[in-house]
């Protein structure tokens, strides 16, 4: 053999036994290939890049430790798992394609994954439910949580930690401390992992400080009563750090980058009997320079790009509805000074970074604390502020008491826009934003909307500094063409004709984008048709609601949402104004919707704009 | 002017004002006047005692030192205010009655309210709101939240404390510590607020320490050099407590029943130019032995009660829906060894206190952590175990995303027990029990059904152990008598035919335990109508469904949830399937529904028995 590091056959890997048969020179050159393989596939397939190059030696040190056939593993969020599913025996040509392999854990992917996430900061609770239930059934394995120093800062993960702090069920929490998140770290909890990180510059002085008392032996007798004082004082009244201060036990700070130093201290969590934290630093982005000077977040989660440029690969001339509203935010904040935005930790997600520097004063990330945001909106009502609060449609899910309690109890005035409402693609179940509308739907005081065009939403941009209370913006993860249709107010609460039929046949209310489309395709098909653009989801528009009765056929057709919101409480309306005629709902079924491009699920749900032409 | 100190009558206070003339003992007497008056309310209308009795000279203290008619404060929850109520010019003698003060904060009662909650753990990131809010405007007034040491374990007070953490928007927390909770306190921040009240105990150790090596001038260098190690080490790299860790300052613990004391910390707190937390020891249920010797809680919540004897006023010879619950769920569980109970802080509330006392393997009290009990529950099912969660319906709200994300997406077996389903009477807005029904119907893979008897009740308890998924059994704040029919198993998803009319006239779906004396009085006055019983709320009974389609009127009958669940879902079914008759839905309107007695809400919705009679 040569003296040449042997590189192994990502495509041969089957399961991590392999790993154990390899000498850290080795795993060295395997993390170098698993890198190379993780660039290519994001690259191509798009997906979470940064996140999954700072873990690579992390996973091989836990896939030596554990044996996770048994031991169980839950990568909050999941979104830094490719490397794990690449070592279990998965091959990343189909992630996050239809049928495909996913971009987050999967149980009926692999028997290696035994929970599965997409939303932050659920592992510490699902693995203390795991090691109870261990614990209940006297079995015998190792559970361990993997996550991020972001994600341990959301109240659900405070809420698994502080548990934790007083269980006698053993979870190893592997905080990954890469000292950065989807924007940047926000909160108290950093500085407490900065402190924890300098202990090796404490350990120093220390040193240097024992030397100097050791010269003579009353010094070291000194030293020997003061330390027992000292660490009395540490352990018994004040804790050595945030974690031990809590109730639990702490191994750290390692470099997660050195197997060998992940390792020891896997071991050593692995012996003891508590609840334990062991604490790694990386680099996210590790290895790609381009993703490693990344501060925004922007090679966090990626579209296709040029591994060797960096370039992302060209869109079409078309602008995004993030963008738009950004734009259209940007305006309203220049023009009144009282409107302060809101995000939670989606500064970059939802394309706000430039909003967030040129009001650096109006501005607040809170971080990956979805409830915050909204009590903090309300606060922020209650003392002649408009907030404007930007967020993912699914992370919206975690401030639905806040919303309800806080935000539109108080009937308080909030502009909320709904960014990625509708199905989202490739992320898959967890990150559908389907279910918004719905779910608004059932709490009193919200307006809901959704613009199909850019003047339209101009127009709601407005409205919703009106004061009408809590109003919802949604917009879907799409690209439109900027139209050039002049500016004109929409009444709050009304739809718009888009088209007046010949006969009282067909009357089909659309909501939102593909609206543009489907009018296009009546016209050149001419078909006789009227179609209502229902651009306010809530309240309804009552009367274009009391012309619908004229119409034999009524078709409801809504491809951002399930029945449960809007076409619900029209058919509800129709059925209370005694309508005869036949009512046709084409909404996204109420399930959760697995990973393919929006095009696919949308075919999937005859939600294409040629299944409703067939309809009419 | 005789030397026995002053009463003030209570009755003619107006606003705090009155409060800086008085003398440290004369606040002693009012704190025991007050005390009493607390006492003799709560005795006759219900409400939260142990927390009111156990803040009067805190909110003394914070009357004195703040002027809350420009400064601003919010009580966490806001359930320990009746002391602030009453100083800011509010008489009691109508708390909880309709159209009566509200047992919360409210901004419509009085220009001293300037937020409301219900909810626990808002107060911190809604002052936080209101203090960017002053920041921004250049306003000067103090924020202040009043949090216990419960709520602030939950996510969302943890979330606004690590935001306020790196904040330059002064807000003062004080924190009331009286070391228990709704049940007991269960998490790692309790044992961190042990350890700082401990720390008196530190001091004096401390202080016989230096003594000794006072003794000698070399002594007296070493302390000197030694403490400034100390300092810097505590100060730098460990932090003094929890919240110095996360860079907040600190203030405290001080006795929150000396109003000098009190008034000391928060006017250092008042001069400080960053968050602070002001940490105040008080004992729950102060003054009332009842209260103070009470470790579970029943003081916590009260309905009417003899001051003397502490005896609660005698209900009915009825069964509480809760008692019928623990009931089955304890012989559920004496059955099968798989099966975990867990609850947030509700196990008094909700009357499983015996059961935890039976089970205390596998039961679990999370504390106020609602999000982390359902990711939790997640874990469990992962693992084999059948969790059973007991929580409020208006607490569920708080879980919404993780009963989402952690349990239906992944169908997980979980029977889920909504206590306070429906109208809740006397708590007012806050705690309302009827929008769970309508999100849970967004929410995939939820089953829901609600009992109208007890033998239903043992049915939907079996059926939920019964591999279904997530499982949602809804139940009101109501006494029933317990029935003595046979229990006969209903089948998972079907309905029950409690009347068969004579003619296909009139067919009313209706839910829980209103049906019963709705089927006693349509045979008391032998209407011709036919009732169904919809126990099970999702799915629906489609068989029945197409049955109604040969009545000429379908009433739909739900006095316990809004119409966006089962109403609306009914009323699209029957439009899709061509029904041409008439449907009257009467449901709870989707308002935020004032304080009353349950019977006075339904009466103002047209909601009773009667009302639906006048219907058929």
């Amino acid at each position: 053999m040569s003296k040449e590091v042997k590189h192994i056959d990502l495509k041969t890997i089957a399961g991590p036994e392999f790993l154990n048969q390899m000498s850290y020179k080795e795993l060295d050159v395997l993390s170098t290939d698993i890198r190379d393989y993780i660039l290519d596939i994001t690259s191509k397939n798009g997906g979470h890049l940064s996140a999954n190059l700072g873990t690579v030696e992390a996973t091989i040190a836990l896939c030596r430790t554990f044996d996770f056939k048994k031991d169980k593993i839950i990568f909050d969020v999941g979104h830094q798992c490719y490397t794990y599913k690449l070592l279990t025996g998965r091959q990343l040509d189909t992630l996050r394609k239809k049928d495909g392999i996913s971009g987050f854990q999967k149980m009926n992917e692999s028997p290696y994954d035994h929970f599965e996430a997409g939303h932050s900061s659920t592992s510490i609770s699902a693995a203390s439910g795991m090691a109870f239930a261990r614990d209940l059934k006297g079995e015998k394995y190792d559970v361990v949580a993997f996550i991020g120093d972001s994600s341990i800062q959301n109240g659900l993960a405070f809420e698994g930690l502080n548990n934790l702090a007083q269980s006698n069920h053993k979870v190893i929490v592997v905080l990954n401390d890469n000292g950065m998140s989807i924007s940047q770290p926000v909160g108290g909890l950093s500085n407490a992992f900065r402190k924890m990180s300098g202990s090796s510059f404490y350990i120093k002085s220390k040193n240097a400080f024992r030397k100097i008392f050791f010269l003579t032996r009353f010094g070291k007798w000194m030293w020997v009563k003061f330390t027992k004082v000292k660490n009395w004082t540490k352990r018994k009244v004040i804790g050595f750090n945030l974690f031990d201060t809590m109730g639990l036990d702490y191994i750290g700070p390692v470099d997660g980058h050195y197997i060998r130093h992940v390792e020891k201290a896997l071991k050593q969590a692995k012996k003891t009997v508590r609840p334990v934290i062991v604490h790694i630093k990386t680099i996210k982005g590790r290895g790609y320079q381009y993703a490693e000077d990344d501060v925004e977040g922007s090679w966090h989660g990626v579209s296709k790009f040029d591994v060797a440029t960096g370039e992302i690969k060209a869109k079409e001339a078309v602008v995004s509805w993030s963008e738009q509203y950004k734009f259209l935010l940007k305006n309203e904040m220049t023009n009144n000074k009282n409107i302060v935005t809101v995000v939670p930790a989606t500064e970059h997600g939802s394309d706000l970074d430039s909003l967030f520097a040129e009001f650096p004063n109006r501005t607040i990330d809170v971080g990956i604390a979805e409830e915050h945001a909204f009590t903090l909106a309300g606060g922020l009502a209650s003392s002649g502020i408009h907030p404007v609060i930007s967020i993912y449609s699914t992370f919206l899910q975690r401030s639905y008491d806040e919303l309800s309690h806080d935000v539109a109890r108080m009937n308080f005035d909030c502009t909320i826009l709904i960014d990625r409402a509708g199905l989202v693609g490739n992320d898959g179940e967890t990150h559908q934003g389907i279910y918004d509308e719905a779910f608004l739907y059932t709490i009193p005081n919200v307006t809901i909307a959704m613009a199909s065009r850019s003047n339209e939403a101009l127009s709601l941009m407005k409205e919703s500094l009106c004061n009408h209370g809590p109003f919802a913006i949604r917009y879907p993860r799409e690209f439109f063409s900027v139209n050039t249709e002049g500016v004109k107010k929409i009444p709050y609460g009304s739809w718009k004709v888009e088209l007046e039929g010949r006969s009282k046949d067909t009357a089909i209310i659309s909501i939102g984008p593909v609206t543009v489309d489907l009018k296009k395709k009546i016209q050149e098909l001419d078909k006789d048709v009227t179609l209502f653009n229902a651009i306010y989801i809530r309240p309804m528009d009552e009367a274009k609601v009391l012309q619908l009765l004229n119409y034999k056929k009524v078709i409801i057709y809504n491809a951002y949402a399930t029945k449960e919101g809007f076409a619900n409480a029209l058919e509800s309306r129709l059925l209370a104004l005694g309508y005869q005629g036949k009512v046709i709902v084409k909404t996204v079924p109420t399930e959760f919707v697995k990973q393919a491009t929006i095009d696919e699920q949308r075919e999937l749900f005859g939600l294409k704009i040629d299944n409703i032409i067939d309809l009419i």
